[in-house]
């Protein structure tokens, strides 16, 4: 049994439920800890500052630190300073997004943006998809955070910020560049940050579509759990499996 | 050349460019009202009560008054009527789409609607749109006004109701049933309405892809009008023409 070097780690679904624990997680990441293994949470999550996501870990007794996590927001914002480091940005998101542009040190700009960026908002406007929709058709480039269509609440289902995006994406008819897992932005990031290479990396996540689409893409074996979305019955209609898979972490343990 | 019995009219890019004044449309309306042609505006805009429409037709020196308007509103609010008219609602939209619904005694419901339904809302939140997901996710109905995907307006294209309407769309991957031009349904209800068969009736309109392709569909002769949206140079790019073309309604005006 190969053992990997570093671990990508899915949050939601694999980590915890939404505000609900999952037992397990706190001593596989324990574990991680004590066998000096480097480990990096990798989330679609827009919406919050690494010391937040952090605090949240800690809170379920999961060894985390800021340096720890790795935000779809971060990644937006190491991609666009990448390509220009001088650009101005129009952004609709919440405070992880804000968080990550200003970081950069980014000009925020509401009229000619360089860049339209948009993430998970909760306090959406027709306003903000207004400025977003007349910005992209000016020329701004547009950068989504994120694909997710649909954010699992105790509520239900709640619209995600890949339904969002599909406003100024339908009105304009101009396809965003998606960020997040599935895609290999974040995942090329990720790997960077961690700084093993992706042959000894294993992405551990619930999520066939997110977590294992994007290990599959970026040449990284990959650690399906069925503590979240896939289920054992969605996962047989993929022709492409998890490296491995596992109903809990538990099971993982003793392969670390 | 054949005389038509009826006519069924657009609205914007036809009788006005928003807040603007297109000079013919006046002496055109005036030249059926002289010889006693019945006519009715069909219009895509949910957001107004015919009251408000026909008071802005006459501000412009157009005769109407609320008999000759046909909203989208009302026969999204007529469709769900002959289906179940003790249906509860979820709505999502303005002062005319609510004003319809209202009209047909529907009662409103944000849990669990038998209908959600959606028209442009510049006020929209995402808890309007949670909801709409939950309740369509659960079984309700799912109704859109229509599939508008920009709003022409003195800033430039706004997103339009369709754009609005993907959020519900691709987060809970259920299609909407379009009401409004190009579908049957508002073209069905407006040859109903003004009483006059299909082959008598002719469909004015500056949009090929909303009037003359509505026109088409109900087998309804069309007459597009260059003074909006489709130039003579996009109009060459479509293999179904339009009955007849003008660059303005003044050269019609003898062939009315």
């Amino acid at each position: 049994m190969k053992r990997y070097k570093a671990y990508l780690i899915d949050l939601d679904g694999t980590m915890y439920r939404g505000e609900e624990k999952i037992e397990e997680a706190s001593d596989f990441v324990k574990q991680l800890v004590a066998m000096n293994i480097p480990y990096l949470f990798v989330t679609n999550n827009s919406s919050r500052r690494p010391e937040q996501v952090a605090d949240k870990l800690r809170s379920l007794d999961i060894p985390a630190g800021p340096e720890h996590v790795f935000t779809t927001s971060m990644a937006a914002a190491n991609y666009m300073y990448a390509e220009n480091p001088e650009a101005s940005v129009y952004m609709i998101g919440e405070e992880g997004l804000e968080a990550a542009l200003k970081e950069k040190e980014f000009r925020f700009e509401d009229e000619n943006p360089d860049y339209v960026i948009m993430g998970i908002d909760r306090d959406i406007t027709y306003e903000k998809l207004a400025k977003a929709c007349l910005a992209v058709r000016k020329g701004a480039k547009f950068i989504s955070t994120n694909g997710d269509i649909a954010l699992p609440t105790e509520r239900g289902l709640m619209p995600g910020n890949g339904s969002l995006t599909s406003v100024v994406a339908v009105s304009t008819q101009i396809k965003p560049l998606f960020i997040g897992k599935p895609e290999p932005i974040i995942m090329e990031q990720a790997l960077k940050e961690i700084g093993v290479s992706p042959e000894d990396t294993l992405m551990v996540g619930d999520n066939y579509d997110t977590d294992i689409l994007a290990g599959i893409r970026a040449g990284v074996d990959t650690l399906l759990v069925h503590t979240g979305v896939t289920t054992p019955d969605m996962l047989t209609s993929y022709k492409t499996q998890p490296t491995y898979v596992v109903h809990s972490l538990t099971e993982w343990m003793d392969k670390i």
